[in-house]
C-alpha cells in the first residue's frame, strides 16, 4: 500500500541543529524500568522502535552523577565512562536504522533521595524530599552550581562519545532545574535567584556549555513546560512561561514541551484523551524559530498531520504510543494506519517505572522481551509445523493467541462463546470511560477478519466432547474468569451473606450485564485496582446512592502505579461517592452491612439495600475440568495438547492475558525449557574484575 | 581482654547434619536490598560478617527459578548455572575466615506477582496476590509441583557447586510452602491437602530431595513458624503446629525457627523488646534431636548464653545485630562486649528491602559501603597527617566524626553546646518507646571517653571566633537541626498563624524541652515518619486530647518502609486519637484549625486551644555563616577546612547523619573524587557476550 498524500509532512525531513531527522516521528525520553540495570533489555527495546520507522529515540531520564539518584526508580546512567559501552548499545541499534538517538541528561534534586549512593541531594534551596522521603536538600552554593555543571558537560560528553545525536537539557517535572526557575520554590538571593533572568541563568549556563562540550555533534533539547502551573483542566496559565521561552527561545536546537500537571500530560484515558496538551503549549512556536516537540499520545495519523499542519509543533512526540506500536511510523508510511495497535491509555506501561521492573503493554506484549526472548512486534517466525490449534474464547488472550498463530501460518479456529469477540475488554469498555480499551479487541478483530487461516466461530460455547469432536492438534482455553461474590479474608474465601438468606450480592459481572442493585449501595472493593472505582462511577451515575468500602488505605491502591490514583479519587469524591478506608466487610443481612476496622477490629454498620462486590475472580474452568475427565485428570493423555491462558489460568491484569495469548503462538512447536525460561540481564560475576577498593579490608584492628 | 567464662558456651562448636559450625552465632537469612543486581556489593558485605566471627552466614531468600520473582524487591537468585559465580563470591569470602555459608532456597507463590519474569505465579490454590498486586494464582497441578520439586533440587545443587554447607527448605513466611502446610489456606482435595500428613507432604518431599541431592556435603535446614498465628502480643496460638513439628522433626539437620506475627518477630523496640519470640517458640527443642536456631534481636551476650544454657535454642539466630555489628562474635570472644554496637531496633535495615535499595543500618555506617567504598566497621586506615580536627556538635554525626578520627590517631576536639552527648537521639529517645536509640550515643560516648587523643567539651557553644580560635586544621559543623513551626506547600515555606496574631504553635523541639500544648490539640504531621506518632502519643499520655491530621493517605506513611507502619496506627488508635487523613492544615488562629481535603479542597474546622507541627527543619547554620561571614563568603578563605555534616547539612533520618560523620573521618586527608564518588555495581556491557536469540529480531513481515 502507499502513504496518503495527507501524511507526507510526518515523512519531511528536519535539521535540529547539528543533525537530521528523516522524519517527524519523535520518541520523547520516556522510563522503562531498565535504565542501568539492565542495559541489554533495554537497548534491544529502544532498537526495535529504530526498525519500526521512529526518526528520533530517546533515553530515559538519564543521571549525570551519583547525586542524582532516583532509586528504587530506574534511571539510565552516565556516572563514569564505565557507562558509555551500554549506551553505546542502544546508539548502534538505532543507528542501524537510520533514527538519531537522544540522552535526556538529568539530576533530580529534591525528587531524588539518593537512597543507593547516600549523596547528600542538594537543590535550589533547603527543601523536604518531594515524592515523601525523610531527606531533605542541601541547598546548592556556589561550589554545588560548579559542580553541577562540571557534571553535566562530562555527562555530555560521555553521551556524544556513546554515539547520541542529542542532548537534553532536562529542565521540567519539578527536578533540579525545574526549580530554579520557579519563582516560588527559588528563593536565593544570589545571581541564580529573584529575577527572571537570575532564575533562568542555570539552564542558560547548562544549555550553553552542553553547546560547547558537544554542539558541533549534537543537538542541544530543551525539555521545559510551557505552563506554569494547573488550575483546572483545559485552563492553562502560562504565568510568567511565555516570557521566559522568549528569553531563552533561540538557546536550545530544540525545544521538547510538555505541561505543570503530570496528571494530565501523562493522563489514562479514562480521563485524558488525544492530544490534551495543545491548549497548553499552543503558543509556544510563536515564541521560538527553533523546532518544538511536544506529546499527546498520538495515535491518529490524522491529528498528527493537524498539528505540524497547523503550527501546533513540528516534532510528534510519543511515549505511549511508540510503546503500543514501535512500527507506528512504517505502518503510516505504508499506508497501513489501520493496522496501528493503538494505545488504550491504560498506563499500565507506567507502573514498569512505579515498580522498577521492565515495561510491559497492554496493547504490545513484546515490549520489554526484545531481549530476553527475542520478540519484536511484526516480526514472527512461520509456523513449525501443518498442525491445527482450537483457540476457545476471544477475549485478550484468545484474540491475541489467534492473531499471532494466524501471523505465523496456523489453521486458527477461534470459538467464542457470545456473539461478540473481546471477551472482558468489550464488556469493561462499555464502562464510564474505558471507551479506548476496545482498541484492544479491535485491533485484533480486523488484523484476523482478513487471515484466511483463521475461521471465527461466534456463539459456539463448546462442551469437552465438541473440542474434542474438532479434532484440532492443540487447544488453547482462554475461557476468562468471572467475578467472586465472596471475599478473602488472607487465607480463605468465605461468603459474606448467611447461607439460604436468599440475600443477593452483586458483583461487576452482574453490572456489566446491566444488572443494577436496588436503593442505597456499599460497594466493597478489596481488588484495588480500576475496577471499584469504574463501578462505582456506574452506579452513581444510573442514581445510585454509593458509599464504596474498601480494605486499604486510600482507594483503588495499585491505579498509583499507573499514575492516576489522584484523579480517581478525586473524581470519585467530586462525584459525591462516599469513601470509607481500612476496613473489612464482614457480614451482610440485606439491610446493614457489617464493616470491622483492619486496625482495631471496631465495628462499623452502614445501612444499605445492597452489596456490590469486587473481590477476586474464578477461573472459567469447567471446560478445563470436563476435557481432563475425559483424560483420567492427565492432560498428557489427550489427543491435543491443552493449555489455558490468561484469565482462565490465572485472573489478572489485561497485559497478562495479552501477553500469555502471545507467548502461546509464539512457544507453538518452539517450546521454552521449562527450568530455564529466559536469560537474566544481570552483573556476571565471572566476567568482572576484583573491585578495586580491598586493601582497607584487612583485619586489623587500628586500636 | 579475655572471654567471660559465662560465653564459652556460645563458642561450643555444633554438628548440623555433615557440617559443624566453629560456634553458635548464626546470621539468619536476611535481605538486603541487594541480591542478584549487586553481587560483589552483597558478597564483600557478608564476607566482612565472616571476618567478624559469625558461624554461619546465610544469604537472603534466593529464588529458585523466575517462577519465583519478588521484584521489586531484589532476592538472591539460582535460576541457572550462571549464578553461581556471583554466589562463590560469597562463600569463599564466608569460608576464608572458617564460617559456613547458607542459601535459602526460595519459591514465592501467593507473595511474590513476577512482575519481572510475567511467569504466572502460582500457589496451593488460586489465591489473590498477597501484597496487593492484580495478579491471582494458579492453582498448582500435578505437573506444576513436580516441575517445583525438580527446580528445588537442581537449585540445591547449584548452592552446593557453589560452594554452601547449608541449604534451605523455605516453609514459613506466607511464601509457597508455608501456605501448603496451612490448613486454612490448603483446600486441596488431592494428597497435598487436608490432613496434616498431607500438608506436610512437599516440605518432607523437598527436605528429602534436597538431602539426596547435596545432604553428603551440605546441611538441610527448614525454616518454620512455631505458631499458628497471631492472636495477642504473647499469647502465642500454636494451633497444630507442635504436631506438625513432631511430624517432621527429624527430617531436617536443622530448625530455624520463627513465628506467625512478622510485625513481632521483625519489631522495631518501640514496641518490642529483645528475646520476644522465646514464649512462642520455648518448646521446639522439645520435640525435635536436631539444632534449633532462632531470633530474638540479641545484643546481650548473658541474654544469649541463657537461651542456650535454658535450651531455648541451640543457637543464636540474628538478622539486625549482625548487621548492627559484624563483629559481634569476636567482640563477645575477646571479653569486648562493652564494643558491641547494639541494633538500637529502627528497622532501617528493613527500608533497603521495602525500597529495593542497598541495605543502611544507623549503628554502622560501614553496612553496604564494604564494597564500594572498601569500607570495614572495625578497621579505619591510620591518619594520613597530624591534623587536628574541631568537630562542633556531639549528635549522632558529630560523635561518629569524633570517633571514626579518634580511630584513626587524629587529634580531636569535640565540642557540644549543652552539657549532654547525644544530639537528637539524646533528645528522641526520652520519647515514649524511644529509649533504645539512646545506644546511638551511648557507643560511641563510651568509645571516646577513653580515647587519649579525643578532648571532649561540654557546655560549649562556640562563636564563629572561638572556632578561628581554637585553631584546628580541620573544623567539621555538626550542629544539627531545629523543627520548623511552618509547613511547606509543595513550593515554599509558609507560616500557619497570622503574623503577629500571638498564636503559638509548637514543634517537636518544645515537646522535647519540656513544654506542653494547653488543651485539645491538633498535631499536624507532614513529616511522615515515626516522630508524628511517637509526639502524639507524648501528648497524649500527659493527659491531653489529641487529633493527629496529615496530607499523606495514611499515618505515618514513610514507617511502612521499616515494616512498622500497621503497629504505629494501631497503637495510636487504640490510645484514643483521633486522626484525619488527606488533609493539609492551611491556618490556625488560636481557636480554630482551618484543614482542607488534598484531594477536593474541602475544608474542615477543627476547634482546639494548640497546635504542634512536626513538619520539616531548618539547618542550625548559624555558626557556618558567621565562618562564611568572615571570609568573604568563601570557605576556601578560611585557615581551615570547613564542612557541613548530618542534619546541619541537610535534615534526614539519624543513619544519615551517623554515616555522614564516618565519611568525614574516613575521607579525611584520603578525599574522593567528586566527580567519580564511588563505583557501581551494574552491568558491563563491553564485557557481556551478545545475547542468545538475535535471530528472530530480523526485519522481515511475515504477513
Amino acid at each position: 500500500m502507499t502513504r496518503n498524500p495527507n501524511h507526507d509532512i510526518l515523512f519531511e525531513p528536519l535539521q535540529i541543529g547539528p543533525v537530521t531527522t528523516k522524519n517527524r516521528f519523535y520518541q520523547v525520553p520516556h522510563c522503562t524500568g531498565m535504565g542501568w540495570q539492565r542495559p541489554r533489555t533495554l537497548a534491544q527495546m529502544r532498537k526495535v522502535k529504530a526498525m519500526g520507522g521512529w526518526g528520533v529515540i530517546n533515553t530515559e531520564y538519564c543521571s549525570i552523577h551519583p547525586a542524582s539518584d532516583d532509586s528504587l526508580h530506574i534511571s539510565a546512567s552516565l556516572w563514569d565512562d564505565s557507562d558509555i559501552s551500554a549506551h553505546q548499545l542502544m546508539t548502534e541499534g538505532v543507528h542501524e536504522y537510520g533514527a538519531l538517538a537522544g540522552a535526556e541528561l538529568w539530576f533530580g534534586g529534591v525528587r531524588s533521595a539518593n537512597l543507593s549512593t547516600r549523596l547528600t541531594a542538594m537543590d535550589v534551596a533547603s527543601l523536604p524530599n518531594s515524592v515523601g522521603h525523610p531527606f531533605q536538600t542541601r541547598a546548592m552554593d556556589k561550589n554545588d552550581i560548579r559542580d553541577l555543571r562540571r557534571w553535566h558537560r562530562k555527562a555530555a560528553l560521555r553521551a556524544r562519545d556513546a554515539g547520541f545525536d542529542i542532548v537534553y537539557v532536562y529542565a521540567t517535572h519539578g527536578y533540579l532545574l525545574a526549580n530554579f526557575l520557579d519563582p516560588r520554590v527559588n528563593t536565593r538571593s544570589d545571581e541564580y535567584g529573584g529575577s527572571l533572568e537570575n532564575r533562568t541563568r542555570l539552564v542558560r549556563e547548562l544549555i550553553e556549555e552542553t553547546k560547547d562540550a558537544v554542539g558541533d555533534r549534537c543537538a542541544v533539547a530543551v525539555r521545559f513546560a510551557a505552563d506554569e502551573y494547573e488550575e483546572e483542566d483545559g485552563k492553562p496559565v502560562h504565568g510568567e512561561r511565555r516570557e521566559m521561552l522568549a528569553l531563552l527561545a533561540e538557546y536550545p536546537d530544540l525545544w521538547d514541551i510538555n505541561i505543570a500537571d503530570y496528571s494530565l500530560e501523562m493522563g489514562v484515558s479514562r480521563f485524558t484523551k488525544e492530544a490534551a496538551l495543545e491548549p497548553y503549549m499552543d503558543f509556544v512556536k510563536s515564541v521560538t524559530t527553533k523546532p518544538v516537540v511536544t506529546v499527546g499520545r498520538f495515535t491518529s495519523p490524522d491529528t498528527m498531520a493537524s498539528q505540524i499542519k497547523r503550527g501546533v509543533t513540528d516534532l510528534i512526540g510519543a511515549a505511549r504510543p511508540s510503546i503500543a506500536d514501535p512500527y507506528l511510523p512504517n505502518k503510516i508510511d505504508e499506508g497501513r494506519s489501520d493496522d496501528i495497535r493503538e494505545c488504550i491509555g491504560c498506563n499500565i506501561c507506567y507502573s514498569g517505572d512505579s515498580l522498577a521492573v521492565p515495561i510491559r503493554c497492554t496493547q504490545n506484549p513484546t515490549m520489554g522481551e526484545e531481549w530476553r526472548k527475542g520478540w519484536n512486534p511484526e516480526v514472527i517466525p512461520s509456523k513449525g509445523s501443518d498442525a491445527t490449534v482450537l483457540v476457545v474464547g476471544a477475549g485478550p488472550a484468545g484474540l491475541e493467541a489467534a492473531r499471532s498463530l494466524g501471523n505465523r501460518g496456523y489453521h486458527v479456529m477461534l470459538a467464542e462463546a457470545t456473539d461478540t469477540l473481546g471477551g472482558r475488554v468489550t464488556r469493561e469498555a462499555n464502562l464510564p470511560g474505558m471507551s479506548e480499551y476496545i482498541r484492544v479487541r479491535d485491533y485484533r478483530e480486523q488484523q484476523l477478519l482478513v487471515m484466511p487461516n483463521v475461521e471465527i466461530f461466534r456463539e459456539s460455547r463448546l462442551t469437552a466432547q465438541d473440542v474434542f469432536d474438532v479434532g484440532a492438534d492443540h487447544v488453547a482455553l482462554a475461557t476468562g474468569a468471572t467475578w467472586r461474590s465472596d471475599r478473602f479474608d488472607g487465607a480463605a474465601y468465605g461468603a459474606i451473606v448467611e447461607d439460604g438468606s436468599g440475600v443477593q450480592v452483586l458483583t461487576p459481572d452482574d453490572i456489566m450485564d446491566g444488572k443494577l442493585p436496588d436503593g442505597p449501595t456499599l460497594l466493597y472493593d478489596c481488588d484495588g485496582y480500576y475496577m471499584g472505582g469504574v463501578i462505582a462511577e456506574k452506579l452513581h451515575l444510573a442514581g445510585i446512592d454509593v458509599t464504596m468500602a474498601m480494605p486499604s488505605d486510600n482507594v483503588s491502591p495499585w491505579t498509583a502505579m499507573t499514575s492516576e490514583q489522584w484523579r480517581v479519587r478525586t473524581h470519585l469524591m467530586r462525584l459525591g461517592i462516599k469513601l470509607i478506608m481500612s476496613h473489612n466487610l464482614e457480614h451482610f443481612d440485606g439491610a446493614q452491612a457489617m464493616l470491622e476496622c483492619v486496625y482495631t477490629e471496631t465495628p462499623k454498620v452502614i445501612p444499605v439495600q445492597s452489596v456490590v462486590m469486587v473481590s477476586q475472580r474464578r477461573t472459567n474452568d469447567d471446560l478445563y475440568a470436563g476435557l481432563l475427565a475425559k483424560a483420567d485428570g492427565q492432560a498428557e493423555n489427550l489427543p491435543f495438547s491443552l493449555k489455558r491462558i490468561g484469565d482462565c489460568e490465572a485472573p489478572a491484569i489485561i497485559a497478562a492475558a495479552v501477553f500469555a495469548g502471545h507467548r502461546y503462538a509464539r512457544e507453538m512447536d518452539n517450546p521454552t525449557d521449562p527450568d530455564l525460561p529466559m536469560p537474566h540481564d544481570k552483573v556476571d560475576v565471572s566476567l568482572v574484575k576484583p573491585a578495586r577498593q580491598q586493601k582497607a579490608l584487612e583485619p586489623q584492628l587500628v586500636k
